[in-house]
Order: C-alpha cells, then sequence, then structure tokens
C-alpha cells in the first residue's frame, strides 16, 4: 500500500493518476495505491476525480503534502520553483518527490537548493504527450510503451529511486537514466526545436499580408506540422525559458541548415538538395524502423498484439483459426 | 464520351484515374469517361491498371497522346519540360492539356515556349498528397473535398477550361483559379515550406553527435514533425528547384522569426516568448474552425454528413430517428 499524491490536474497529472489506479493488482509493482490529488483550481481537482485518476481531492497544498509517501509534481516547469518553496516545510522525513517537467537541469537545481535534505528527489520527465491539455484530455494509456526519463539526484538514496522506478513500471512506461544536462541537450533537439518549428511555420505564414488567400491552400501537410503550435501556451514558454541554452544552440543548427539549403538553391545545386532530401528519408526511415510502435496508424495494431501476449487464446480467436503449429501435417 | 490520357502513373496519377473512373455515371460532369495511361516504367502502368485506374494501359507515350481530348500530365515538375518537347508533335488540334505539378510559373513558361499553338494548355495543381508515393499508395478519395489549382493560359479557349474545371469536379474537388506567380508563392508558404522545415527537423537531429542516444527519446512530436521529410525524394527536389524564388523568400522569413525567438530566450524576455506561442494557437485554431475538415479525426464525421446533404433519407436513417420536426408537438 502506497500513498501518492499528484500535484496538478493537467494532462499529465490526470493520466498518471488514470494509470495509476487502473493498473491491475496482479501485475503491480508497488502494490495497493492510494491518490490524493490537489490542483490550485478545484474545478481541475474536480473533472480529475470525476475521470476516475485520484481517489481524493484535497483543497490545500498541505493536505496532499504531508502524508504521501510519493508525491508527483505535475506543474508547468516554471510553477516548480515556487511549489518547492512551498511544500518544504510541509515535508516530513523520508518523503519522495518526483516531478515532470520537460526540462531537467534547471528543476534539479531548484530541487538541490529549496527541498529539505531529508526528502529524497527523482527528476522524472514521461516521454508522452499530446498538444490538447487539461484533465478532459488525459488518456489513461498515455504512458503505455513510452520511454520515462529519470534523473536521481546524486544523494537520491536507493530505496527512493526503486520507488519511482516501480511507479514507471506500473504505468506501463520504461525507465530511461540519463543525465539532467544530456536530457535537456538531447529532448531540446527532438521535443522542444519540433513545437519550436511548427509554431515557426505558423507564424511566418500569418504575418504575410497574403495570409487569408493562402490560407485555404494549406491542406494537410501544413495542418500536421503546424499541430504542435496548439500546444499549451505557458508549457511552451517554460521549457523555452528553462531550456534556453540547449535551444539556442538547436535554433543555430536549424539557421546553419536553412542558409544552407538557401544557398544550394540559388546555385541551382541539384546535387546537393537531392542529397539532403535523400538523407532526410533514410534517417527517418532509419528511426521508424527502430521504434515500429511509431509507425502511423499501427498503434491499434500494436495494442491488438500487446493484449495477444498477455492472453495468446484471445489472438487466434479474433484471427478466427488455429496457431500455425496446428496445421503441420 | 471523353478520352482522357494519363501521363505518368505515380500516387497522383493512378489517384486520379481511380477517382474519375469511380465517379457515378448520374452525377457526372464529363459524361462517360475512358482512360489510358502511360508510364515509362511498364510495372507502374500495370499496377495502376490493377488498381483499376485506367481502362487502358500503352507502352509508347505517342499512343497515349495521339487521340485524347484530355491529357494530364502527373509527372515530377522537372520531366515535364522534356515531356513537352517529346509530345508536341503528337498532338492533334484541340487537344487540351493540363498538369498537376505543384508549381506553376516554370511550367507555365514551358508549356507557351514548347507546346503546339494548336493545343490549349491549363496549368493544374490539386491540393491534396500524402508522403508515400508510387501507384500503390493511390487513394479512390484523394481529392474528395479539396481545393485545385487552375491556372489557364492567356491564349486557352473557354471550352478547353471547361472540360479542366469538369474533370475537377468530376473527382470530387473545387477548383481554384489563381495567378501562377501568386499560386507559387502561397504554395511555398504552406506547402513548400513545412516540408523544408521538416527535412530540417531530421537533418539537424541527425548531424548530431549524440544522434544514437536522442533518438529513443524522439516520440510521437517527432514523428509528426518529421513525416513530410519521407516524402519523394525527386518531387521535393524539383518543388524546390522550380520554385526557388518563392521558397527563398519563406527561408529567409523563418530565419528572420528564428533569430527573434533566439534573441527573446537569450534576453529572458519571457512577455515576447509568451506573445509568439499564444499568438501561432491562435492563429492556428482560426485556421482550423475555417476548415472543419482538417481538424483530426474529424475527416470521417464530415463523408458522414457529407453524404447525407445528398441523401437525407439516409442521414436519418442511420441516426435510427426522425427529422426533428417530427418531435414537434
Amino acid at each position: 500500500m502506497i500513498h501518492i499524491s499528484i500535484i496538478g490536474m493537467g494532462l499529465i497529472g490526470t493520466s498518471l493518476g488514470m494509470a495509476l489506479r487502473s493498473a491491475s493488482k496482479e501485475t503491480t509493482v508497488l502494490g495497493e495505491v492510494t491518490i490524493t490529488g490537489y490542483d490550485h483550481d478545484q474545478r481541475a481537482t474536480a473533472d480529475a476525480r470525476a475521470r476516475l485518476a485520484i481517489d481524493k481531492s484535497v483543497k490545500k497544498l498541505e493536505e496532499a503534502t504531508h502524508n504521501a509517501q510519493l508525491i508527483i509534481l505535475a506543474v508547468p516547469p516554471q510553477a516548480l520553483r515556487e511549489l518547492f518553496v512551498a511544500m518544504a516545510p510541509t515535508l516530513p522525513h523520508g518523503t519522495i518527490v518526483t516531478d515532470v517537467a520537460s526540462t531537467k537541469t534547471q528543476v534539479m537545481a531548484w530541487a538541490d537548493e529549496l527541498l529539505p535534505r531529508t526528502v529524497d528527489f527523482v527528476g522524472g520527465h514521461p516521454m508522452a504527450g499530446k498538444e490538447q491539455s487539461g484533465p478532459a484530455a488525459a488518456e489513461i494509456d498515455l504512458f503505455k510503451g513510452t520511454l520515462y526519463c529519470l534523473s536521481p539526484a546524486p544523494r537520491t538514496k536507493q530505496n527512493a529511486l526503486d520507488v519511482v522506478d516501480g511507479m514507471v513500471h506500473h504505468i506501463g512506461a520504461k525507465p530511461y537514466y540519463i543525465d539532467p544536462v544530456e536530457h535537456d541537450s538531447y529532448v531540446g533537439g527532438v521535443s522542444h526545436l519540433p513545437f519550436v518549428l511548427s509554431t515557426a511555420l505558423v507564424e511566418v505564414t500569418n504575418r504575410s499580408p497574403s495570409w487569408r488567400e493562402m490560407a485555404p491552400l494549406a491542406a494537410t501537410g501544413f495542418r500536421d506540422m503546424s499541430r504542435l503550435a496548439s500546444g499549451d501556451v505557458d508549457m511552451h514558454r517554460d521549457i523555452c525559458i528553462t531550456n534556453r541554452e540547449a535551444l539556442t544552440r538547436w535554433i543555430d543548427e536549424t539557421v546553419v541548415f536553412l542558409n544552407e539549403m538557401r544557398e544550394y538553391l540559388n546555385t541551382d545545386d541539384h546535387e546537393q538538395v537531392t542529397d539532403i532530401f535523400q538523407r532526410a528519408r533514410e534517417s527517418r526511415e532509419t528511426w521508424l524502423q527502430n521504434r515500429p510502435n511509431m509507425r502511423p496508424g499501427e498503434s491499434e495494431y500494436e495494442n491488438i498484439t500487446g493484449s495477444a501476449v498477455e492472453r495468446p487464446g484471445l489472438f487466434n480467436r479474433m484471427l478466427g483459426m488455429r496457431g500455425p503449429r496446428d496445421k503441420r501435417p
């Protein structure tokens, strides 16, 4: 039996609660789970409760922190500093604290500075999300099969790390241990640069005086490339601010690339232009080959085979046939 | 009865054939349609025939051009010049020729220079596509509800334009008449800049010495933003080369934006960073509101209500209820 409190009933906090409460008792690593939810917006807590993400809602931060064994902070990165300050005096010895922020270096530094030495902090970052935000967008399977970055602080005790590791397994994700600086550089490239480029596309087309005439011509390519620009504004800002250094390097690399492309176009260098598109296509194909569940439209397939592994009889019944061995002469 | 020849059995050519042949005889604008297909790759022609995209396949270009009333050139932009030269001597008086290339200024100039004065040319560009290429990726509904840009040459006769306009309606698309220079500038922003940015994302992340460690962290955001980089390499190159001027301007605008973003980040200008993300989110929301069939996941819904408009009885039957008026007391 473990008491978990989730602070912040947004997309991630609510999805975490749903996933934690729904894990079957047979396969659970943590044992039985009781979840308390808190959000400064009481409607969000009520919504999360209605979605069965929490067992109990509380109206004060202290009620969520003073007797939890594990506290998950699911608030935007910029809100974490203040939250550490507010909760620090309420935390009993041995409390385990983790967060879900998309940047880790700044957050680890705040935790080290502001949390009492008597609690254990493990930085966390689930590699899952969607452009919608809030408890209404939460999904019970949001973390299934995804990676979950973990950065324990240097003085974090092993048993605390085991609990957070267990929580990650409990929701169907895989722990990925990583240094905070490396984490920020990597996700800067594969997660933050994408939403900056998506925003760039929307901004530069909308700035054009011809946007009204262009807009009807924008089709699925534009829609998909602009999707991330619909993400949560505060989260995007917080990520950019707390990951300024890594993101600046990625922006610079992108400008270098765009200027190369411009140069090749204007010197009519067909070969270089072809090479770029060829290489990008192959690189993406290789990435997809290593990540079969990323193949668009194949997620349903994965879900089917995923449950089939647990219940092999079901798979055969679904296919309406016996196994291959039965067919041998 | 109209004889149509499609040159090029790729994604667009094959999808066009499928859409043209499947339109119901009652609603057709062109009357009965017979389609001849040609591709320099005979396997592509065979595949297109197997997918019921053409009535007849031919092995020589001339067999496709010498007795067609309407010829649709569905080849990459850069192949068009050579194709115009090759087909010019074979075209009877009054043949109507149209293309599907993503850029129009260069293509219109080639047509004007290379086609005989006795044929009518209408530049065309269906605003539909997907990242897969070839006849196997073709879809019968690829053009349904989409816009189809048309740029008639100055000396194109009205009856020729009527035929191409009719062909566009026939496949369920809507004609969008546009000047070739404006076309290239607009699609440069909403269609070509997106695949350049998608390619930029794949290139700059893959150039990093840490790519191997980063790759497992790349999730759905990266997947969606890199999707267009998997598009056809030759098509991307041809589009870039033939739309060099407009695309260069869009690249420059993007570099300006990225440098602004960099500046705001490094001067810790939270307000400007927030404004950018806020504006982009709102701009995209407005665009989506004007394009309801672009809302992810809602395309099926639109298809249902779309057919219901034509056959109101069906809609009520599907809902299993009578109309709202029947419920009045």
